[in-house]
């Protein structure tokens, strides 16, 4: 009784360890003594919070991506519709796929098929679907869906940021509107606003209708795709303030990484999650040519120096999934 | 003494008449009781402060654009510098512009100034250049630099919406970086990020040094220019929900203006600005060519409908700009 009404003056105490997820050691350490610093108005580390922007990574960051990303399971599902229609029988890709080669496609024609799949469906139906595959597809290992692949302990140091004010920002190379719907799946992420999620962008074409704009899907994408130089350049395109955290874990978030070094405060930080976990989550090749971490943080070191904090899935992170409901 | 005390308890009474700077006219009633409704929970029109959208053109909209809009006044300060290299002698555009062949130019050749003109420099350089500009740039018929030409009921207008929750949004076909930049010399539009700043986005590469990321600028911009259609899809791709309340002055907003249809919220609110003033601003001849307001709110009927409200600058604005401190 005692403690419930303690728990009324603090918000600190009302939560216990806002991190508990996380084992203590010292990525943990290093994040929650980065906020205290730039939180405190006292300290020269101090941040104003309408600076206090972190620029996330999806895919392999906030939830499983392998043995796909939901991003390329929702394009593989788009091909598999298309490869029904009888007037595409004979023709290349849609045969390839029904003879079960995705594979190969996948490794040799990813790009074209990124915009490509979805041309002449309109966003409404784009997002419809996300949100059935999201709640109704299963993950072929984890037979769970995909909207509880995502890492509790990166959602709950999402939700310890946003209740420090930090100014959250998903950058990822998947399908923008695959990314908002998504992670709009996710009571976490739920509440932030569409424009804080970044992805590739599909372009669009727009007709007027009784009910307002209708917007259906070009066969291509805009520049820039949303990876590697792209997520630097989306930085400034889209936010237009330099991030004073970033968190990836592949070759295609070290531009994301780099960015916070323009920021200009004192105090920035760096992380680049570890898959090193292949009983609970995946152990990736430490040589994988998918440009998914090869060597930790030195993989970045070229763009945005050696100062990037190694986040290890093994050592780092007491639980991987939400429990089972099932 | 006693109405100092009263002024304590009640924001409204604390601030007098929040559009004082706006005749006691249809359109301002329009404005207010648009507001009322939509901000009171109990109301049928009622809209979450999450999707107060709103969404306001730049030049013409909330500045003056005539000669020439700052985008297009920075543009021609850039060819100017450019004019004066040596290297450059004898090729086009260059020495037209030498030979202050301008006007001409300027209509057959702006889009290929657009990103062309500011080529190779960096995004810190042309911040600083567009801030020289709004501070010390003046405008040959008002004389006084160019950050004194927004309209002062425009920007009290943007301060009554933000009082109430709105979340304003800058849509101009202009440099983004100009907009970006001029805006945040205004008292009123400094305290919104630059991410509320959507303009026409020159394309940039980066480099990484030891302070981090540094944009050059290339010598093209990204697709969509934000006029017109690209303002529908930049509302798409930037914001990802509907405005419910649009203002803009020309043709190039009528998509923007239409996008309100979509919010799905029985209250919606588009304006239109009519430039009739010649006496204290500009007086738009009624067939102008360029697209700039042709015939007041019958102008944007084939996107957004019938339902758009005009405001007369000469007839709803009690004062334009700012006095003048000379």
């Amino acid at each position: 009784m005692l403690l419930q009404v303690n728990m009324g003056y603090g918000r600190q105490s009302a939560c216990g360890d806002p991190l508990s997820l996380w084992q203590d050691r010292p990525a943990k350490q290093a994040i929650v003594n980065f906020v205290e610093h730039v939180i405190d108005p006292s300290d020269a580390a101090y941040v104003p919070p309408e600076d206090r922007i972190v620029t996330i990574d999806m895919d392999g960051t906030l939830l499983c991506e392998r043995p796909l990303s939901v991003g390329m399971v929702f394009v593989e599902s788009l091909l598999h519709e298309l490869a029904e229609a009888p007037q595409l029988q004979g023709r290349q890709p849609f045969d390839a796929v029904r003879q079960d080669r995705l594979d190969t496609l996948r490794k040799e024609h990813f790009e074209m098929f990124f915009g490509m799949s979805g041309a002449g469906l309109d966003e409404d139906a784009v997002r419809q679907k996300v949100r059935t595959l999201a709640r109704q597809g299963r993950h072929p290992r984890f037979e769970r869906p995909y909207r509880e692949l995502f890492y509790r302990p990166m959602l709950q140091l999402v939700s310890y940021l946003m209740q420090k004010d930090f100014i959250i920002y998903v950058l990822s190379g998947s399908d923008q509107t695959v990314v908002r719907t998504l992670c709009a799946e996710v009571a976490e992420l739920a509440s932030l606003p569409p424009a804080r999620f970044i992805g590739t962008v599909v372009a669009l074409d727009v007709e007027y209708g009784a009910h307002g704009p209708v917007f259906y899907r070009l066969a291509r994408e805009l520049e820039p795709v949303n990876l590697r130089t792209g997520k630097a350049l989306n930085i400034l395109y889209r936010i237009g303030q330099y991030p004073i955290m970033a968190i990836g874990n592949s070759a295609g978030d070290c531009d994301m990484l780099a960015a916070t070094l323009g920021s200009g405060y004192p105090s920035t930080l760096r992380l680049l999650l570890r898959h090193d976990d292949g009983q609970r989550e995946y152990a990736y090749p430490r040589a994988d040519n998918s440009g998914s971490h090869r060597d930790g943080p030195g993989l970045c070191q070229a763009q945005a120096g050696e100062d990037i904090l190694a986040v290890s899935m093994k050592d780092d992170f007491r639980q991987i999934f939400e429990p089972s409901a099932r």
